[in-house]
């Protein structure tokens, strides 16, 4: 798996966004900003130059948006993030000049695109020439195996976090609930499934770029390394067991993991699943307690697990409309319902906790 | 996609299949034999030598087994066809003599490997030396897209061969059904989802071997092509939805496919989920009543999409164990239930045929 802890934790990065800094469009900078504090010095999007992240994310604070690359030399960054992912992953002709110029000026380059800017000749010679290293976070392991279902005996209680749809806070979730845990003194590990969960964890595998037949057996491996040492795992999700463009990538990961439970991460405004592109309009996303039903029944002939909370993102809601959701799907669940970034992620470290207790004490029976 | 009809269509094949040549064990090299017929001259592997293929596999007639590559040349083939697919599909060391000696001999190549012969800088140089091709059937096209959901609009009624395990007859099926509906006068595409089906239909896309995010995507681009003037597309089943390590793949296809029905493949005998190299005996496979549940609710979201019957593989049993295994998955589920090889297709190709014809009348009343 890709392991750069500690080149990526020491970067201090400007972040590019060209055409595409917004809250819901440019996960990888939105994540930067807010995971890797103090390390993000600017964001390149012309079309908000003179703005500030907080301006155009809610959050970030004075971090300031700049119009080219070249106005963010000289603040001390030594590395270019590319901040989105464009849908198809591919390199916009556009960007090769913004490229060319961090590189010309001594930057590393750090990328989640599928397009491995280290198989580009252009890119990969002007970077050797001047010295600088390429990360392609999204490069998959050379050789990973078909999964075999050991995750499922790993000690640790193991969290997957899964949504009803793609794009909608499952990696957010995961590391709010992480750090709430580790407050609380419990030993958790994080097992990274995307770019951007890489980018902050610093090893990982993009289980999206991994040939097919491979998922399951990627995702067999990050929870077997998390575990050690640990108490909880959590799990990355990707996509949705619904979605129709992303529906695999998330089964193998799934059935890859096996979880002994589930956060289920869901936003109450989206209707339709999430593209890039397009709206996949012709479909409507199921309720939060169906997609609970299908979550379970999905890894049901492999192993019974639960889901124990429901992680919201009410970003394009008012606090009152957040609230009033909570209250709603708990009242329809049984389960802690919060959005772990603008409330308190307690209620689901609370059901991991109380999840981890019983696992515990499962085994420990078993065991006398 | 991989597009060779003209060269597949013509060659004349010595069959490599050392070590593993057998009814469960060399699905590409059994395929070859049964649907391209007059064309293996010789199965090579060395346990079976001075057998015939009839003897080991059941079929086959008198096609001759060898110990050797050598001992196959001089008999008219143009191409060697490796004709099993190891789990993790890599290149036995002890394989590369023999790849050089049909090479050497003239023989172009033709592979289901994961691993590219045409990436291995011996063999290509090789290859390219004596002036003779390797056909790599599971190289995924440079590009593909994430899946739209268009296929569920084609005018041709798109099925689809799921099945409760892998490896269990999920392309055998298709390619009966195919037979059975062209006999009937039926216009009918069948497309390939794997080596073996490229290998006899000479295009399509071996979906495993895509990056995962592009799964549903290549199946959408198949049925797009396969539906071109044809009233059925019969869509190759990969894995099983609750196979620990291929369910992904499987997922992928059947959203990006967007069947309007399934036929559910099974085999009676079998337990556990299966695997080259283990047997995942710690799960047990569902019912054919409770994996019919399992495939029409994991398209439920996108689409309606019902099984319509259910095709046996019954080589391991009597014709009387599996006469009454099919009359007694028809009294339990109420769909036509038959081994289309070893009985008849008719039944399933009927319950198409129907379904197509509700099809159609549907879309005639939408117009009118």
């Amino acid at each position: 798996m890709l392991d750069a802890k500690d080149a990526l934790s020491g970067y201090r990065y400007l972040v590019l966004a060209e055409g595409m800094f917004g809250p819901q469009t440019s996960k990888t900078a939105n994540s930067a900003v807010r995971y890797l504090p103090g390390r993000v010095l600017a964001v390149i999007d012309s079309r908000h130059a003179g703005e500030s992240v907080g301006d155009v994310l809610g959050f970030g604070g004075t971090i300031p948006v700049l119009a080219t690359v070249e106005e963010g030399l000289g603040r001390g960054a030594t590395a270019l993030l590319i901040g989105i992912a464009p849908q198809g992953g591919q390199l916009p002709g556009s960007w090769r000049p913004m490229l060319n110029a961090a590189i010309d000026a001594g930057l590393d380059v750090v990328s989640g695109l599928h397009f491995h800017l280290s198989d580009d000749a252009e890119l990969r010679e002007r970077a050797a020439a001047r010295g600088v290293r390429i990360h392609d976070l999204r490069k998959p392991p050379a050789q990973l195996p078909v999964s075999t279902g050991r995750a499922r005996l790993v000690d640790a209680l193991v969290v997957h976090t899964v949504g009803t749809d793609c794009n909608i806070g499952k990696m957010t979730a995961a590391l709010q609930i992480r750090d709430a845990l580790a407050a609380r003194g419990t030993r958790v590990g994080f097992a990274a499934t995307g770019q951007t969960g890489i980018l902050i964890e610093g090893w990982g595998i993009s289980v999206d770029a991994v040939v097919a037949d491979f998922v399951g057996g990627a995702a067999e491996q990050l929870v077997l390394r998390a575990a050690e040492g640990n108490d909880v795992v959590l799990v990355e999700g990707q996509g949705s067991l619904v979605h129709p463009g992303y529906s695999g990538v998330t089964l193998g990961l799934l059935h890859g993991s096996m979880p002994d439970a589930m956060i289920l991460c869901h936003q109450p405004s989206r209707q339709c699943p999430w593209n890039a592109a397009h709206r996949y309009d012709w479909m409507r996303l199921p309720s939060v307690p169906e997609m609970i039903r299908i979550c379970e029944s999905a890894i049901a002939p492999l192993r019974e697990s639960r889901v124990i909370g429901i992680a919201l993102n009410t970003w394009d809601l008012t606090d009152e409309q957040a609230r009033d959701e909570a209250r709603r799907l708990e009242d329809a669940t049984g389960l802690p319902a919060t959005d772990p970034v603008r409330f308190d992620p307690s209620p689901l470290a609370g059901a991991i906790v109380a999840a981890a207790e019983r696992k515990r004490a499962g085994r420990a029976g078993m065991g006398g």
